[in-house]
């Protein structure tokens, strides 16, 4: 991993070329978007992708939120693009497929605060001229959301017939239910609850720790040098352990050892569960940027529908639209009876809402992998939203 | 933590004199220790306490295992320690108490491997005349567990009553129930299975990580320097997201913010849980020895009953001794459906096993935590065995 840092440099570099597709940009100084914070900032860029034809009547249109490390690319890859990557929901999206874009018009952007073409904290600083580093603002969950709207407003969009998201995504399809609450017909969330638990927190906050302590990190401003790689794929080493299970583990890799050319009691032995971990943190550092890591996490962290409410109630009690839970069996990020919690919570508050359980050994990240439920799942919730 | 690395050192030098009181040294020149790798290793040092009389038919000894971070100071302080700080099961060692100090003779010596006394990588290899870092062997729990029997041969102990531990505790116990299965009456293990799960590995993985990512650990070569105290701050903090369960998080510390002097929306603002990490980070590093965390999650990892017999239930068919388990209902590293697959194991290979439930919200710690239930649980199993 001798010259990782300088990998990851170029490979993002090379991401950043490629996501910058389509872009939307507002908030062009001085005009500046204010944030939920209270502080201001633009020009905001955001980078986005369209699948499908926005219907004349404007009645078609379904906005998908990424999670922690996804981007825009969220179906097949265009034709018109550079690259030929497949998106994060690739198989979930086509003609045909759960989101027909024979029927749909599919909107996703990167979210603010992302690595993936939009503003975030290596963009430019036009105060400085420089990255933004740390002096980027902290965003949240509404935030995001929040732009998501400006977006919309620009592709001439006024409704929607759903926002759908898993993990991170989720929590802005939660957010939007509350935020916006007559813009749409109904929300998907998946894997995801109404504010993030104590645990989750934790987790993340272990993985920021793993970031900021890398020398290469120097407080945010490691552009144009050596990336903090090393922090970055430990803080992916956590993160993926909370996305399987321990069944998904024990079936996969259980106590296979990894290295053929030296015995069990080397210390450099590794198992094969170690090596995976090895693996997915050298692969992220490829194609993410550290610092938005650490501000994506801490969105996670802030995310509270009841922020800016009387109460968490009074902020359910907002959503004019059904909601539709679904909870991993397996999840250990995102308990299935936290969700089914957060359904109980929805009706109580008098919001229409469905808990479903996807039965799957896969952990949180079954969301990014059990397609065929997936699909059975999104099919009768959009088709419920049509009649 | 500016100075915290010097901190470390010099707190940890406190330490190793004052578990310096009762040692047994083994395995001196040219005789050497040979360990389960094949390596040869010695002198060993053992570092041990002992609570109690030893009866004149040698018939009331129990020995007790301590977990990754633990020493031999189980119990209460001793009068002759330089120092009073009680042990880490004070609450069940005493006169009355579930270790009836009246009746029993205790003995709970410190792993090999570690850092309390007993010789570990901080140790001075006698070939080089310097700490062993790294060039000290990998020990298996397997080692420890024969460690132990030397020291209870030196103390004229030729059976024991029970083997009793939780965690890497309880992985001693089993492993002393397959090892010396004639030794003893009975064992009881808390909150450990026979082999540690590929999971279990991942938390441990990352946990080292974060200490060799630590520009401080030099290959283990810190010793007369500063400590690696970063990246044994965060393998702790890793490690105790995994001792606590999401239900206790979030009666302890909910969502709750931790700093008055600046906003929600500061990047340096902390949750109540994230300062409480921070805080056991802070906590453990003026007490523990990185290298010797390395060491012990490795020789967790190893942990496997079954290794050197012609399989796991080979290695079960040789208990001849009733063996309790007890799981802990919120645990998430030894989760109870664990521990209680453990137990049918052991019945279909005929041992008698029990297995038991400590209903607690203290995920793996219940084990440090819940002393009422402890002291029924373990006052029942001991009055069986002495039938």
């Amino acid at each position: 991993m001798g010259t990782l840092g300088e990998l990851a440099y170029e490979s993002q570099e090379r991401y950043r070329e490629f996501y910058g597709s389509a872009n939307f940009q507002f908030a062009a100084p001085p005009y500046l978007f204010t944030l939920e914070s209270g502080k201001k900032i633009g020009p905001i860029n955001i980078n986005y992708e369209t699948y499908g034809q926005l219907s004349p009547e404007g009645d078609n249109v379904i906005l998908i939120a990424h999670a922690l490390t996804g981007s825009a690319r969220v179906g097949p890859a265009k034709e018109t693009a550079g690259r030929s990557e497949p998106g994060w929901w690739e198989p979930l999206i086509g003609p045909g497929k759960a989101f027909d874009t024979e029927k749909y018009f599919i909107v996703c952007a990167n979210v603010l605060g992302g690595c993936y073409g939009s503003t975030g904290p290596a963009s430019i600083d036009p105060l400085t001229g420089n990255p933004y580093g740390l002096r980027f603002p902290v965003v949240t969950i509404r935030d995001m959301v929040r732009v998501q709207r400006e977006l919309l407003r620009y592709l001439g969009v006024r409704r929607l017939l759903a926002v759908v998201g898993g993990s991170m995504g989720g929590m802005q399809a939660l957010e939007w239910a509350v935020t916006y609450p007559k813009m749409m017909k109904g929300v998907i969330s998946i894997a995801a609850t109404g504010r993030f638990s104590p645990q989750g927190i934790a987790y993340n906050k272990a993985a920021r720790k793993a970031i900021m302590n890398d020398p290469e990190w120097l407080n945010g401003r490691y552009y144009g040098r050596k990336f903090p790689v090393y922090g970055l794929s430990l803080a992916r080493m956590i993160g993926m352990i909370t996305y399987k299970s321990s069944e998904i583990m024990e079936k996969r890799f259980g106590r296979k050892l990894q290295e053929r050319d030296c015995d069990l009691y080397a210390f450099r032995q590794r198992f094969a569960v170690e090596s995976y971990l090895d693996y997915q943190g050298e692969k992220l550092v490829k194609r993410f940027d550290p610092n938005t890591y650490l501000y994506l996490t801490k969105a996670m962290d802030l995310h509270d529908l009841g922020r800016g409410y009387p109460s968490y109630r009074a902020a359910l009690r907002r959503i004019a639209t059904p909601v539709f839970l679904l909870g991993i069996s397996s999840d250990i990020l995102f308990y299935p009876e936290e969700v089914r919690g957060m359904a109980v919570d929805l009706r109580r508050s008098a919001v229409e809402a469905t808990y479903d359980e996807l039965k799957s050994p896969h952990g949180h990240d079954a969301f990014l992998i059990e397609f065929e439920k997936l699909t059975d799942y999104i099919r009768e919730k959009l088709t419920y939203l049509e009649q």
